[in-house]
């Protein structure tokens, strides 16, 4: 249960530099290349003369080449030649709407005429210069919605990562959701407390005292299909927090891009952006690695829990206060769902069938 | 097809020592620890609040706390606490009876109000100071009752197990068997043969020549639901072989407790206890590494013969003399499962569904 | 979809020189082994008595003994014996006419009353001591039809095979299909080309220059079920090609057993077969680990295009000219199919079902 007609973050440009990437996207097997013009293009994995997957293939001469009989396949989906054959006739493959921005590719899924690149969620911190970006990526076996979940209720924080992020006054914060204008915001603001330990680190990368209380907070925003952005930070206490001016503080945006596959699999782009020490790469990386190392132990923990609810189906799960977050988003969700279903039934009443 | 009104070894203490333990038991999914009072506890491995695997988690001052958003879990199946949460109106979980007992953990998997520590078997050789006992656990991808018919019918020693316990004489022994009082016996006599590598090691073992004719035997003791208990041994031939005088026999018990995991696919604690130079734990380990590789060889037969039966479900097998074991332990189980059945739907009856 | 009233390539006679060998074949779960008189048995790889797999068993004294509890089988599904038991009443398994010929094991998985093994092809290469012939065998997850498209369309040379014997010229060489006394014969002659890498160690393997242009052709022959024999070569240009004298050319047949094993996985016999330095076995060593890497580059593509088919049942392939030969053969097997569904409704009818 995905809503098709968005944009979805599909891949990073690096995955496809030498060959073509073979991808399954919202149920779509969809192969991602670069053309002649240097243009990120997607089209079906499947080769109309034999079924081959196109992504098995090569690029000559910015085209797309299939490996097993030479077709070369347009970016439109329109096979373009293959040796000695006349290709007028051959049926042609879906091609996906493709966008390339802030590092990223994004593909519309659903019905391209709806596509419209400036639905593309803008982001600041992936064009200034004042900001550092580094991340990854996971394939991990449970509904995406579940990592929703887990993104917009952090207390989990306190159980999952009680070593770097976690510590008990997550859950005894108070926690506020609110849907604003289609975004869900989940925020808490922990004052005057001890910074665990990867904030200690950032303190120190950025040049400031680790060892005095501080006021942390986390921002957490859902913005469908599935992206949540999460403002994080620590301030030394007494400064304004969240509103401190930069020299008391140590702030990021976790990221976090959730890419359904299938209905039980999804592709996890997370990472995060900081706007201190931004030309510090040694210092991007390491932080990448320890963020490694953190969102990896959801994983075990997400994939098991798909499990036990693939197991019992007809259970209800609770919706406690702290699952507000996942709760408004998946009324979202549920929303574009419903819309689709109802354009797609006008659709189809529209030309008599 | 197995019963559940029943208690199944489910694990060793060893196994929860460090962690909850997650096991799969007649397809319940259920989470072993060990509680603040130092009692064995079993609630079903499904966290109300999410459907999070209560195994993941971890043990706080004595309770089960759930790894991912802090859920505490009561040894009954309801939930003490959650930070911040009121818990009342939680739903419950399932809780199964569990006793600890001869080194191994009991659960009953079926209907709580008929469970009955005192239906646990007497094993007198585990808790006498002249006995000693080792032994291991396998998982099988077979219906327990194919290994049922496997330890009920020894005649497989000749060929599956031929350089160990296997001899030729097996085969050409009668073989006896008889239900009695609802225990299956199914007994062999060998007089006056050589004995098998196996048993002149634990000749030696015992201080006993081992290149002298002995007398063997088999007493294979099945009680449902799947048990068996195997009385083996050699004496040297003419003492009176099964009651010759202790300086004259090595004997031991093969212990088998078989316990469902799914309909094809058992947990297999398989094992032996001595009561001879008890206090030799080395002697323990040499023969638990022994037995422990003599019962590997059953696998791959009984894993593929489970595919073959699986394959061709019409196919009628076989029911031999030297297949009685099996023969009437099934007829044993298959009653117990009538009995549920009835049961059951007496149950619905008198509730007027 | 494969026809059952063929002879078909089950394995090689090494594959079980010491203990059976169970092999699915057609569907067919068989265990094959050398009897008493040194003659090939098959059996079905089932035993009557607890369904264990045969083929786990051992030979003695040239007799199939079951593994689990010593049954004694015959080449003929009857058993002989069991220890201590009558086995007159024991229900019989399947037999399956099967021959030992050029190297090869022939099983015929159908009717055996119209099994004649006069019609297992005949290699006039395997009996000839002029010729040399190395080969392997692949396990492949496709429909064994696909196999055949690709050995009967040696364009995709061109791109799976560049690096060894693909070369531009055979995408643009004409290729002419012919189906002649229900063979299909597919070839394509390249003239005054320069010999790709493959080739060009042939020609020298053959005491040949190697550097100056050749004439090269294939002419692939398939025979149903599903043989694929492949008369490939290259002569010094000039010299008559196809029909050059020996001291002018290197040539040799590639040979291709495809057997079924289920509708989406194939038991693929590879090989070569030369007339020119017939005593060199190290260069057959050669050759078939040259062989063997290129055999292996079409995996992938295969068994990837068969995930793309079975993801999409639906769509229609092209059938071009170049596909002329793999559409040949399936028109083939589809009239082998009817004959035997026609058959086989005859035989119901007859006896009035």
């Amino acid at each position: 249960m995905f809503p098709k007609n968005c944009w979805y973050v599909a891949c990073t440009p690096d995955e496809f530099a030498d060959q073509p990437l073979g991808r399954q996207i919202c149920g779509e097997r969809i192969a991602f290349y670069r053309d002649g013009a240097g243009k990120v293009a997607a089209v079906e994995d499947f080769c109309p003369h034999r079924g081959a997957p196109l992504s098995l293939g090569y690029i000559e001469d910015g085209q797309l080449v299939c490996g097993y009989h030479g077709l070369k396949m347009g970016r439109d989906g329109k096979t373009l030649s293959m040796p000695k054959q006349r290709v007028g006739g051959f049926p042609c493959v879906k091609s996906y709407p493709v966008e390339e921005r802030y590092g990223f590719v994004w593909v519309w899924t659903g019905d391209a005429a709806l596509a419209n690149p400036d639905d593309i969620p803008q982001l600041h911190w992936a064009e200034s210069p004042d900001w550092a970006y580094g991340g990854g990526l996971y394939h991990i076996a449970c509904d995406y919605r579940l990592m929703i979940d887990n993104l917009m209720d952090l207390t989990h924080e306190t159980y999952v990562h009680a070593s770097s992020i976690g510590q008990k006054e997550i859950d005894e914060a108070p926690v506020k959701t609110r849907t604003v204008d289609g975004e869900v915001v989940t925020s808490r603001f922990m004052d005057n407390i001890q910074a665990p330990p990867f904030w200690q680190a950032a303190l120190r990368a950025n040049g400031l005292a680790d060892d005095v209380p501080v006021d942390r907070w986390q921002i957490c925003r859902f913005n469908p299909p599935s992206h949540v952005l999460i403002e994080v930070g620590v301030a030394h206490a007494g400064h304004g927090g969240y509103d401190a001016a930069p020299q008391h503080k140590a702030n990021s945006i976790v990221v976090d891009f959730i890419t359904p596959e299938t209905e039980t699999s999804h592709w996890y782009f997370w990472g995060m952006a900081r706007n201190f020490k931004a030309d510090d790469a040694a210092l991007t990386d390491q932080i990448r690695e320890g963020q490694g190392g953190i969102f990896a132990e959801d994983m075990e923990m997400l994939e098991r829990q798909q499990r036990n609810l693939t197991e019992f189906p007809e259970r209800k799960l609770l919706k406690l206060d702290i699952d507000a977050g996942g709760v408004q988003a998946r009324r979202i969700i549920d929303k574009l769902l419903q819309q689709e279903q109802a354009a797609s039934t006008q659709r189809i009443a529209s030309v008599g069938v």
